[in-house]
């Protein structure tokens, strides 16, 4: 009796929150009250916006699901995000909310919004972007699109880890005081540079329902898995080397139209539910094999970037690079859950 | 078949690692790697150090067994720790290179060793500074004694995640030019004002055996939990609200003996598992349950600070401050898995 799994929803898979019906709501005031020497949350809204943001550059506003912490409201501050649109638990926030954060951070040098390729996401945010654009303001939008999981074409891929990439080179760019034609050249370079696959062992569950997303067998893994969603195939699971061969095969795969070129960005970004250790591990296998190949990697991040509630699993995201992307990607950045040190 | 659950031991519990054996060295290998801007590894050793060091200040050693990255590795750098020794996974380090770390971090001003109360590390750190003191070295230790979940006997009480404060106060000390006098009453200061208990909804499990280190019911949660071993009650799971309450209660428990005060610092400590979501819905709670109780909050941090490889759960850490411990608190640091900015 005592084993009997629970069925009341409101604490399945032991999860520790309250109402699930509350969850962003309890989620934003931690977070803010955390940390009010970075971000403020904008009025009536799920919109959080950095103290920082100085006037005269372009802003910078992402956006999507939330359930992917510390992405993306952890990376909102100086020399990355001005503003992001939090939406509930793996769903799109609406285009209201989305205005809102246009008009927060258009200090009249424009605005790009950047999102993950998902259709919600897509389809609220260009709504959003249209009357932005009736209003007088200059917006753009770079749909990030780095998930390799689905292979050449573009337009059905994701966006997943990879998309701290894009950020990243975007903020340092606004930053340094690029306009928003050259933030949104940036954005597309960045992100037809990046591509990124993952790995899960166990699935997430969305708070409040009663069964994981999707089921993994106890011995196997799944690779090519979103944030949440299911992935491409099933296998047994084997040594992490081998997992980490298998990714960056794929990463690398002729498949893709353009090559990585001989110095990369890596990301080993742990999905929510996997020891640090373990991405230690992977990340150690990530530099041998790519050296292996001939590139080089120029500078790794490794950690929680990208989560999927309580996934177990990794990412291995890779972003080619050029002197430019490597000036951007190298660029000082201080924000609630990343930090950049000046160039020394 | 396909559903039996794997004994193999090397892969249980779908680990992504290779020969158990070899994880401590394969993550050293992908953390100094990632790292290597702010930190190398002694030569022949597992002891982590500073690059930044800079002459004529007390060095400062912590060490322990691994699994419970980012601690302790991820704090060595700028106003934190001088060198890490990193022992198996939960287990202590030896002697011998205990004291290669304090050869290599003592510029002349003397060394202090911090350490949590555990029977291992206390015998090999104690042994590691006779030999150090008999060859000239000035070394003194602290031993982190945060746990309440043991209850008033302070010599029973393991060290958790209220290190990160005790490490924190003694790195700004150090970093400002105390004293070794003075950096080992900053650290038995820190430590007697810190209190730290936990939760945990699934136990760890140690790569390479073949079950958890506990266990747990499906409708249960353990309170007083340490990094990986059992705590003192276990109740059938509840929101997570009433959960923060009942450790408050603990921690500010008149059975301790000294009161907080009216000002804490506060860390909501992720154990590994659990979502950075899930964690500022806690902290949220704890502010407000603080707030009622007359104590204000003056600096918070949210997040996986000291974990024990893949538990779910999370700790409350609190410091009472004073006007020195909140300067210390507030000084800046930069190591790889922590930043706090200079003072505004």
């Amino acid at each position: 009796m005592a084993r009997r799994r629970r069925d009341d929803g409101d604490l399945s898979q032991k999860k520790f929150i309250n109402d699930p019906r509350n969850i962003v709501e309890e989620m934003l005031a931690g977070f803010v009250g955390t940390h009010s020497e970075q971000v403020r949350r904008l009025d009536g809204s799920r919109v959080i916006v950095a103290l920082s943001a100085p006037p005269g550059k372009v802003g910078l506003v992402a956006g999507g699901g939330s359930g992917h912490e510390p992405a993306l409201l952890g990376y909102v501050g100086v020399g990355l995000l001005d503003a992001v649109v939090v939406g509930e638990v793996f769903a799109s926030p609406p285009a209201g909310e989305v205005l809102a954060a246009i008009e927060a951070v258009d200090s009249g040098e424009g605005v790009l919004l950047m999102i993950g390729n998902y259709a919600g996401d897509v389809m609220n945010f260009e709504m959003a972007m249209e009357t932005a654009r009736a209003a007088g303001h200059s917006v753009e939008m770079q749909v990030v699109t780095d998930d390799v999981a689905e292979g050449g074409d573009v337009s059905s891929r994701r966006g997943l880890a990879g998309s701290f990439f894009v950020w990243k080179c975007c903020g340092a760019a606004a930053e340094e005081g690029a306009s928003l034609d050259e933030v949104r050249r940036v954005a597309r370079k960045a992100n037809a540079a990046t591509r990124t696959m993952g790995v899960a062992s166990s699935p997430a569950t969305v708070p409040g329902t009663h069964k994981p997303l999707f089921t993994i067998l106890e011995n196997e893994v799944e690779i090519g898995v979103g944030h949440g969603e299911p992935g491409l195939s099933r296998e047994t699971i084997r040594p992490v080397d081998e997992i980490v061969d298998e990714l960056v095969e794929h990463l690398v795969s002729a498949r893709l139209k353009d090559g990585l070129g001989k110095e990369v960005a890596t990301l080993i970004n742990g999905l929510g539910a996997t020891p640090l250790m373990e991405l230690y591990v992977a990340q150690r296998r990530l530099v041998e094999n790519l050296a292996d190949r001939g590139i080089s990697v120029h500078r790794s991040f490794v950690g929680n970037y990208y989560t999927a509630l309580d996934m177990a699993g990794f990412s291995i995201a890779l972003m080619g690079l050029d002197e430019e992307m490597k000036y951007l990607i190298d660029a000082p950045a201080t924000t609630a859950h990343f930090y950049t040190g000046a160039r020394s």
